[in-house]
């Protein structure tokens, strides 16, 4: 017996089989038209089904409902160890509610994005989810239009979407105030991309409750990554060595940037946290394994995925759901990357250094330099 | 005009705009059965369709072909550092071929490895990727029947799978190697499941390696973990200090096995390198910038998911394509958590201790119990 390539028998076989147009199949395995298909051949097309093991896949069951309980998710980079934990939680809601989700990287390319949602609105998707937006971003605004969309981690200027986001705010004053209470007057900034909610958002919060704390820069202290990884927040440590202005603490608007903010003033001979301290965001997974080991502000990944999930199916299956803005609380991980200035260090950590980085006077860094 | 509830039109609503049935409309726009169809009502259903900006979603299309152009991926956990690369490979290639991925999670838990698929086959996937599999696996042979399947990372009896693995057996073999030559004979194994072939071939690589390198063991000293995971690293780290038998070294079937033995030995006083050797298996993302860095073994996930997204694509469009089974290779990346017991220890190391672990004699786990 014939069967298609990939082994499972379509539409057409059983049409070919009973000797009718595909169409007649249509109807008579649709409950709302089958009244239009003759008893006896109702029966024809049961036993030709039964014979080829027929299942009539999702496609016609989207093409009556118009639902196809599947979602769209958009992230930028699924290796970024940020988004996983979103994921899963997107995952696991939507499986509850027997949604699946389907998966598109960008690359935090605003072109990629506009692809991926083109790939994805043919497919029938209920739903977007994205990850992935700008803060400022028409665009997504435009290739969403007459779908629902949830953003994630991420918000963007557009009310129609709903939006799952972090405390940016909070985090970023509860860092400034540890910093402060630890002795730390002069704190730089390694900011994030100021084109996406997170960076734009961290950035504000470091630059307002550095005033409010009365932390006396007359201006603010800032380098600013092109993205949330590594290299950038290499490049961006020595960026702030290289202004030459002195700071005793980094705070810096994600985990990673401050992972490569310590290895490169290691390089230069500045040690965290003796010689500087400085402090990450999001709490991501090994954070606590580095060293040293880093001061974070912890966020709610796998919830804010869990959230975004729901909200999307309420969208969905609810009519006239307005729009709603879910802000989700951090918390402070207070590890081994930062230090007091004003207490006796560790006995381990050798002679104490209190002088900041840059310092004219009698900074490390330039004792190192005039080596 | 009356629009359904999340805005795009169906083809229920031309049908009714027209005055026709829908199966009418179906014939109408499917290119291989619209002769049938009168020029007069083609027009009148072209200019409905225009006024309500009707696009005709993949269903229509997936009904006429049986393709969705759509791929089942299937993991056991994302937020597992392991599984993002490959996800992104996967996604990446099928991108390029105009495929989509849907993603489920399993949590390593074989009945939602079946619920899973069972989710994914009414959608009308073209292919499942596999990332789940266990060693022994008729269940998954069974949910799969019919459907084109590579296994990725890991493999599992069924021939009719395809599979791209690592080459476990050369990692263990340049792991061992290693160790055998900074002067280790005591060389103990956390081992992964050995219900999963990632688990089972480092296992038996290290047992075989072990034999062909003369290291002296009358019988292998192993722990096995029951999951790949920083927990169970600390529990078997902990069941070689109470087996009692002496070693030098631990080699690990993964990195995060690695990485919760060494918190498990340092809680015991003994120190990764000074007191122990600790290697790790995958290079998974930090584990050069944890402390100590890990020695582990590199392997191509993003090029495995790749390479497994090819194949899929492969067998789905070609006919009479027969199963691969590809191997990539591996690589030795030493970093400080492996040290010489033949050359004298770095300056801040401290004094050397040479004596192995459960060394009845002198070792220093002894030496700390006793005080």
């Amino acid at each position: 017996m014939r069967k298609t390539r990939n082994g499972r028998p379509t539409m057409k076989d059983i049409a070919r089989d009973v000797g009718v147009h595909v169409s007649t199949i249509s109807r008579a395995l649709n409950p709302k038209s089958n009244h239009a298909v003759s008893s006896e051949l109702m029966d024809k097309i049961k036993r030709a089904s039964a014979r080829r093991d027929y299942r009539p896949n999702a496609a016609a069951a989207m093409l009556r409902t118009n639902r196809s309980r599947t979602i769209g998710v958009v992230v930028p980079d699924i290796t970024d160890p940020v988004f996983p934990p979103i994921i899963r939680g997107i995952e696991d809601a939507l499986a509850h509610h027997g949604y699946v989700a389907i998966l598109a990287n960008t690359d935090g390319d605003a072109r990629r994005q506009t692809l991926a949602v083109e790939a994805l609105r043919p497919r029938g998707i209920d739903g977007l989810i994205l990850a992935s937006v700008m803060r400022d971003d028409a665009e997504a605004t435009r290739i969403a239009a007459g779908i629902p969309t949830v953003t994630v981690s991420r918000s963007t200027g557009d009310p129609q979407f709903s939006s799952v986001v972090h405390d940016e705010d909070d985090g970023f004053r509860r860092i400034l105030t540890h910093l402060a209470s630890l002795g730390h007057r002069a704190i730089a900034s390694i900011a994030g991309p100021q084109t996406i909610s997170t960076g734009y958002n961290r950035y504000s919060s470091y630059v307002r409750h550095s005033e409010l704390l009365g932390l006396g820069q007359d201006r603010p202290l800032a380098s600013f990554a092109r993205a949330f990884n590594e290299m950038e927040g290499e490049r961006c440590a020595e960026e702030l060595l290289v202004a030459g202005r002195p700071f005793t603490a980094v705070a810096c608007a994600n985990d990673r940037l401050a992972v490569g903010a310590i290895t490169a003033f290691r390089r230069h001979g500045i040690h965290c946290p003796h010689d500087v301290s400085i402090t990450g965001f999001n709490d991501m997974p090994l954070a606590d394994r580095l060293s040293p080991a880093l001061t974070t502000v912890s966020v709610q990944h796998y919830q804010a995925g869990l959230q975004a999930a729901e909200r999307i199916i309420d969208m969905i299956e609810n009519a006239n759901v307005t729009p709603t803005h879910i802000v989700l609380p951090v918390g402070l991980i207070v590890r081994t990357s930062t230090r007091s200035l004003t207490r006796a260090p560790d006995k381990e950590a050798g002679h104490a250094d209190t002088s900041p980085i840059n310092d004219n006077k009698n900074s490390r860094h330039k004792r190192e330099e005039e080596l």
